[in-house]
């Protein structure tokens, strides 16, 4: 949540001479989404985001992402796709960095969902997946459920306890769980796979755009239903559960996008796979970064408490 | 240059309805200026800065820039004035802290000042201390001459000298000279006293605003255009001094607003004091600061070099 990479006015400035998009009026870093460096840019035609892609986007990824991107926005999809120069190129290169202009959508980001605000998120990402059926690039989710024991394994039982007395063997049992009912048989589909509500922009009870598509990848479509329901309908701290919030963001889902009997039943373990894995990242970073660093630090106890909420509260999701 | 403060959009929102300026359609954290939190908002009617004051800025100054703002701004001078409520108050409350909401202006800051945009800035600056002649609150400030050695000792000679071997030394022949020689006869008047080029916004070789007056204070009028100097006519790193960048500054401001003989001939001592208040506040930080906080670290050798070219070099300022 930082700029990294200073690019100068005189820099963006050259830069945007390669599209057809006017000259440059207001540069503006802003503090937004992963470890990326974003602009906000102000043109004598329209404004952009330009993102230079740090550490944690491999440049290798970048086409699946503007594929989906461009397919989805074909679709009507509010999203933001990455904009072409003037010889058709999406991806340039800039202090170093790939990095590519992007639209700008209006709206914000809410911090405490409505019920409407949710409604309406659900109705969007039942949307999203609806215009991905016909999608067919892949990319392995490399945060999937085969990586989650190695991942534990790498932040170490005794980091892992110190976190909170007994995590690690609590996450061992975890994984066994889902290892032997995790269902891999459900549809897949391209996926956000990070639907936060920092990803959503909303004017009121409307979605206006989804946004950081950084983490898209292919994997079983319910979980990302699930994993916005982790990222939705809790308290920030995981300690309260919103009910009406998680009832809305279904049912907006549902009159998208049908879920099969299959999927609702699963859900409840696929919400568990969801906070697991957000659980488990957010240790490792805990472990991995020093508490005075650039990036802020997320407290994993937040996703702790949603797992331990899915353990003991399956029937949330039914009907 | 980071968000401090996290502000939701609800409570953007919120705030916005205490003013006359629309419904907010988008808001993002941007890294700039010293350290404030700031968000760029855009509304149904336009667009503004939200600023919310960390510990650098005393609320107790608010009223001294909003005036000295407000002065600016109904002579036609680029400034960014603080907008009122329906009320008619222009210094806020939010998230604890003094908030203020501000006019956006266009224009970006260049990193290699070209001399038409040295000459158009100094130009603006003349104008400033035009309009500033009958401006009559004071503020004093609390980085003049009366107050380096002071600072001088709080870095401390051992810390000094870790910077650059001698350093302490250094600083405290040149205070003596300062001390001897500082020219507090010469017109006083509310200065800027920070106008580096993240200060000033342009648009090609024009000047669209003047930014960031938390430093400004009321001082020898001269040395702010000493200050404008050494922040415009040097490499980066202070080993590159551009002559003709100097020139065309000093000339834009002479067209705007004249420069006594006394005035002129005080020109190499004040950039001197320019020099080493920079050079002093930058060690000061540099010694208290971690180098992996989120503040970044500005190295203190940059205005060394400056303060050793002023110091070699007193010709420059001849006409």
């Amino acid at each position: 949540m930082a700029v990294y990479t200073k690019v100068s006015a005189e820099e963006i400035g050259r830069f945007l001479t390669r599209f057809d998009v006017g000259t440059l009026v207001s540069a503006k870093g802003i503090a937004e989404g992963v470890e990326n460096s974003n602009y906000l840019l102000e043109t004598t035609q329209d404004r952009f985001i330009l993102t230079l892609y740090e550490k944690r986007v491999d440049p290798v990824d970048l086409p699946f992402f503007i594929a989906m991107l461009d397919h989805l926005a074909a679709q009507g999809c509010l999203v933001p796709p990455m904009i072409a120069d003037r010889d058709g190129e999406k991806v340039q290169k800039l202090c170093g960095r790939s990095a590519c202009l992007i639209k700008f959508l209006p709206g914000v980001s809410v911090s405490h969902p409505t019920t409407a605000q949710a409604r309406a998120t659900g109705h969007a990402l039942g949307d999203m997946h609806k215009a991905l059926a016909d999608f067919r690039p892949e990319r392995r989710n490399i945060l999937d459920h085969d990586g989650w024991r190695s991942l534990a394994e790498q932040c170490g039982p005794a980091q892992l306890d110190q976190i909170a007395p007994g995590l690690a063997e609590a996450i061992v049992r975890e994984l066994d769980h889902l290892d032997q009912y995790w269902p891999n048989a459900l549809p897949r589909s391209a996926i956000h796979a990070d639907l936060f509500p920092d990803n959503v922009l909303m004017l009121g009870d409307r979605v206006t755009g989804l946004i950081d598509f950084y983490f898209s990848c292919t994997d079983i479509r319910a979980y990302d239903l699930a994993v916005t329901h982790a990222a939705w309908c809790f308290s920030d701290d995981g300690t309260d559960f919103h009910d009406a919030v998680s009832r809305a963001l279904i049912a907006g889902y549902v009159s998208a996008f049908a879920l099969s009997d299959a999927e609702r039943q699963a859900l409840p373990l696929l919400a568990r796979g969801a906070a697991l894995r957000f659980l488990l990242t957010r240790a490792y970073d805990w472990i991995n970064t020093p508490a005075d660093a650039l990036v802020t630090r997320k407290d994993p106890q937040a996703f702790l408490e949603r797992l331990q909420y899915y353990q003991t509260h399956p029937d949330i999701f039914k009907p």
